[in-house]
């Protein structure tokens, strides 16, 4: 029997298990009118950016696969494969996020509407949605890879067209992250802005149009984005491996490539079956409280990333291959685990850096971003220390495939992570809701208790998103290599080609290129915030000014029209850097060569492994030390240190929502564009070669 | 005869240049007695700071020194040779700052005694006064170069000894800069924050104890720590060069390798002769306007620049080297320009980017500082790509040595970009002496058009700075590699060992880890500044309190306290990030050898280069967009807008004049540490290699 069947099967399970929990949900009531009415303009909202996202999308797809195909003429029968594979890819994503933010925009009303039963029933409702999104990634990630391996395998273009599938959910999820990002970052800080711009318009309050605008952003950047970002990361650690399965051959660690194809997938398989066991274990009484929880969804973590490494080891044994690969697996589990750890440090108010940040902002302004920044800058040492040691025991036990494979057991687990990280955003618009909806105190501040246990989760795993990006990117660079002829396995060694020596012309130029890249990309997406946020001013002010019973609170705000401006502004500013990282390695590649091509990868990924966490963090960071001093803190509310520290969260905000997170995905896009390039480059010295 | 003979002459040509300048300024009246007693504090401040700043240093030196020594007792000879080199080239550059600063610190009070004469006449004083460093730096350095050459060169032991020479330099440099900048900074920050801690205490008042400290730190950080800087890209452009003799020789760029050690030190030859010619030219007329000597500057500089391509083409022709290493200097050259260009666009409120930062100030501080750093980030595009232009162009006509040559082609006409560098700061103490001394508004609205034209030279010569900072590090990585062994000269072709394939896992991990070091050093050093400037206002703040009399006017502060602890401060903090960047590369190389070094150092002069133009641009942008409001656009001083503009600035401040430049050495220093540390690692594989 084909093996892959298992993993089909597995996928499944993930996918009858997703449906449990969602029919669990859809069960449950949907509160009072007013809460469904406010549910209802969230989920209306939402729906109606990706209807328009999904119709840019398809369009870009669509001209992106008849490019491959024409490309792909040079090769008899190859063209047709990498654009279905391709048009495959994108639609797998497409269908997780549109699963994902169905379920999320139907549980944040009923997570406000079992709070007010009890603090455990919501936040059963809001970690089953989180659970939804989780495995409903993992299963259809899983299952599309098995198809397209069924469909293909027996191709001998089969490792080029496989790498297409990533591509296409790689594409998809640029514009969910970007586009996400911008629309969630946009309609946050254009509603907060406003408040001061014109006084008497206050945060998460109904008659501030941009509200609803700013809860549809945490569903269709959190949830959505989130979750095509990971997506795309669990299709490409298996795709790598199996990319480099020739080279795994050739250096011993499996007798044949069959084995080395194998081995990714059913890793991923044992890794869903454990996150569903971890996913049934968020149990608590019916009397507990958040630390419970808390404790709750870190036990689940903890059980399904230990059920995959035993899991693992028996298919390693099982399949014959060198046992020396567990070690490169588990390098890459535990550098997940702790680049979470690492992320929780650096930006959560219990520990000493976010709080020297909050006692920075008795200062001022300038203090609270110098100190911020300085955080931001030094949370990368554990970060890429981590990484270096993965990358160093990965290569020692499994050369090249070993990076994939780490990078495989890193993401095995995604289902209950991403379980966790998705609850976040959940309990987030159960506590707006409660607020519009004017629910009692209580009520207020048990959403705000399950928030924040959301917040936790969600920097863990943003820290996570990074290295999991890093890893998969660095093994699509390698698959890369390996495609375009860079290195050559000979008498069971690794060969480099000569003129990929680090100290050559087209590397160190292509290298400097690539620093370059992430630069400019947080550039304009910085900038697409900013330019998003103000129309967002403008118009809340203008319904302000000219709809009459506003401000008394009569008439009502236009939402809609507030999530119509964020759309149109996010996907029309989400095009520039999308098109630059499409076609930056295209031309560095064909100007400059393979050999610059690969130098600007790596020159990418270092700058932007960097950037990735100094925004995140940074941003986290001054979130939270905003957060500690309205906790009564340092002068508390509206004092000096409080104005500062706003000014620190305004600043954070778009970085560790929408360029930081994006970053991930432009590293794992470019690696992959240039692996699909590769049968084209292999043969063609650049035109400045 | 030895052409070095006509290098040594030049830069005695030079020094009496400088002599020239020197005791011009001398001979100009010292002004009222309010003037030379301000002007007193401020040297003796500034002699106070260099005097314990200097023996820190000479410690850390001889400590280097005795280490070299003992390392160097393998080889016979090479160990003592290697120590005095060392020694030597920190001397040298100690002098070099000693004497510009000596001399700047002179200037200031007579800047503003010769301003109340004409304005001309000040602009003539503190033009030659920055004149004075330039030639100075260049003189001692093509001199030291010389006698070193005229020592050694017979050694076989030649090509090893010299970088010591380097490395010397670069030791003393980051002291200067990074020292120099948390101090000036430090001092900034604190006298201007006070005011807003404790109301009622304005800036540039002589009853604000930090003020004196406030312009030492002009003096110690952009006159010796710039001067310090640019001195050590001076040798190690001609040192790399020499170093990469073999190569030239292979290649068959020269015949032998004599020529390609007369090439470089001929350039600088030429250099200073066009540089002095350059400086001399620097004349307007009696009644000329501010307008004028912008244009008598930038003619200089033109001037120089021009004679020098002549000269250099006359000397490549003259010496029979190949010609197409001529397109390789002037690449150097035009990058050099280029670079310095666009960062004046970026940083100037003349143009949109900075004018787009002082509107974003008027909807409030997080849009100010978003969209500063968009504008930091996207302001490394004309950098990088001129400089990877430059990197093809040079390796093209002249491989590795190419680069060093397009480095020294840069740096040739340094003694007037330098001049025009140092007038700047001599210009702003003028200025502040002006207040400080209570003279007309007229007086200090002439002063306020002399900083004028400095704040245009300094950032040109910031992004000058960086770029030859980073060609320079790329020369001395290629040295680095040529004498580990990473690449050899096979009949005319330059062969790479294939371990130093860009994908092995020492290349990449080195490289992920090179990337780590410019963010933690950037963290360190802009805590270091907010440590400093916390201790500062502390200070002000006591004497405020405790001196009777003070806030009436009628006591005097007591400003040798403020700048005491600036230089304890500046002093401690400066010792982590400085040595860390001196261990780092020795753990690296040490335990993941030779190949992982070398992708170390190439990761960090990526992102150190992208980081480095980032800080000095966005804090450039920040700074002038405050100016732009302060003179009366958007509300003017005071306005809603001017409060965000001045949180962007103090973020500003520690980037632009204490992180940012600081980078510029941090790469050089850690490329000349790996260079001298090669006969360690050639025959060692590196404990985990």
């Amino acid at each position: 029997m084909d093996l892959v069947w298992i993993s089909l099967i597995s996928g499944i399970i993930g996918a009858i298990a997703a449906g449990y929990f969602a029919r669990y949900i859809l069960r449950q009531p949907e509160g009072t009118e007013r809460i469904k009415e406010l549910s209802g303009a969230i989920r209306e909202g939402a729906m109606a950016f990706i209807r328009r996202e999904y119709r840019t999308e398809i369009i870009v797809v669509i001209i992106v696969a008849v490019i491959l195909g024409i490309l792909g003429l040079a090769t008899p029968d190859l063209g047709w494969k990498a654009s279905v594979s391709f048009i495959f890819g994108a639609i797998c994503s497409l269908g997780a996020g549109l699963i994902g933010m169905n379920v999320s925009t139907r549980s944040n009303g009923r997570t406000t509407a079992a709070v007010q039963k009890s603090l455990n029933q919501g936040l059963r409702v809001a970690f089953r949605s989180g659970a939804v999104m989780g495995l409903t990634v993992v299963s259809i990630g899983l299952v599309g890879l098995s198809i397209i391996y069924f469909a293909f395998h027996n191709d001998p273009n089969f490792l080029v067209t496989i790498p297409a599938y990533a591509t296409g959910a790689s594409l998809v999820a640029l514009f969910a992250r970007l586009g996400g990002g911008i629309f969630t970052k946009g309609a946050d800080a254009g509603s907060d802005l406003v408040g001061k711009v014109e006084a008497g318009i206050p945060e998460d309050d109904p008659r501030n149009a941009g509200v609803i605008a700013d809860f549809v952003g945490d569903n269709v950047g959190d949830v959505c984005g989130v979750g095509a970002d990971l997506f795309e990361s669990y299709v490409e650690a298996n795709i790598a491996a199996i990319t480099l399965s020739g080279l795994a051959v050739g250096i011993g660690i499996v007798t044949n490539a069959q084995t080395a194809w194998y081995l990714p997938l059913l890793i991923s398989a044992g890794g869903i079956i454990a996150s569903v066991i971890g996913s049934f274990m968020v149990r608590v009484g019916e009397k507990a409280e958040i630390a419970a929880l808390s404790r709750a969804l870190r036990n689940a973590t903890w059980v399904s990333a230990i059920l995959s490494a035993v899991f693992s080891f028996i298919i390693i044994s099982l399949l014959g291959v060198n046992l020396g690969i567990f070690w490169a697996l588990l390098a890459g589990l535990i550098v997940g685990v702790i680049i979470g750890e690492a992320t929780n440090y650096y930006t959560s108010a219990d520990f000493k850096p976010t709080r020297e940040i909050a006692e920075a902002a008795t200062i001022g302004g300038g203090a609270t971003m110098v100190r911020g920044f300085a955080v931001g800058m030094l949370s990368n040492w554990p970060a890429v220390i981590a990484t270096a040691v993965a990358i160093i025991i990965a290569f020692k036990f499994g050369g090249f495939y070993g990076v994939a494979i780490a990078a495989a057991g890193m993401l095995s687990t995604l289902g209950v992570t991403l379980a966790c990280d998705s609850y976040g955003p959940v309990a987030d618009n159960a506590g707006g809701i409660a607020t519009m909806a004017g629910l009692p105190a209580e009520i207020r501040k048990k959403t705000d208790a399950l928030d924040s246990v959301g917040n936790t989760t969600k920097a863990t795993a943003k820290g996570f998103a990074i290295a999991s990006a890093v890893m998969n990117a660095l093994g699509l660079i390698l698959s890369y290599g390996l495609a375009v002829g860079l290195v050559k396995v000979t008498q069971g060694q690794i060969m480099a080609a000569p003129e990929l020596s680090l100290l050559s012309a087209p590397v160190i130029v292509g290298v400097i290129l690539g620093a370059l890249m992430p630069a400019v990309f947080v550039a304009l997406a910085m900038k697409s915030v900013g330019v998003t946020a103000g129309l967002i001013v403008e118009e809340v002010r203008r319904q302000w000014r000219e709809i009459t019973g506003l401000r008394e609170g009569t008439a009502k705000a236009q939402y809609s029209k507030c999530v119509d401006i964020c759309t149109k502004a996010a996907l029309k500013e989400m095009l520039a850097p999308s098109i630059m990282t499409i076609i930056a390695p295209v031309v560095v590649g064909v100007i400059l060569g393979k050999y610059a091509l690969g130098g600007f990868l790596v020159g990418s990924l270092a700058v932007g492994f960097v950037l990735a966490n100094t925004l995140n963090n940074a941003g986290g960071a001054w979130d939270n030390a905003k957060k500690y001093i309205e906790d009564g803190n340092l002068g508390g509310k509206g004092s000096n240190a409080h104005k500062a520290a706003v000014v620190g969260d305004t600043t954070g905000d778009p970085m560790k929502d929408a360029a930081g997170p994006s970053l991930n995905i432009m590293l794992k896009l470019m690696a992959v564009v240039s692996l699909l390039l590769a049968p084209v480059l292999t043969n063609f010295p650049g035109l400045l070669g």
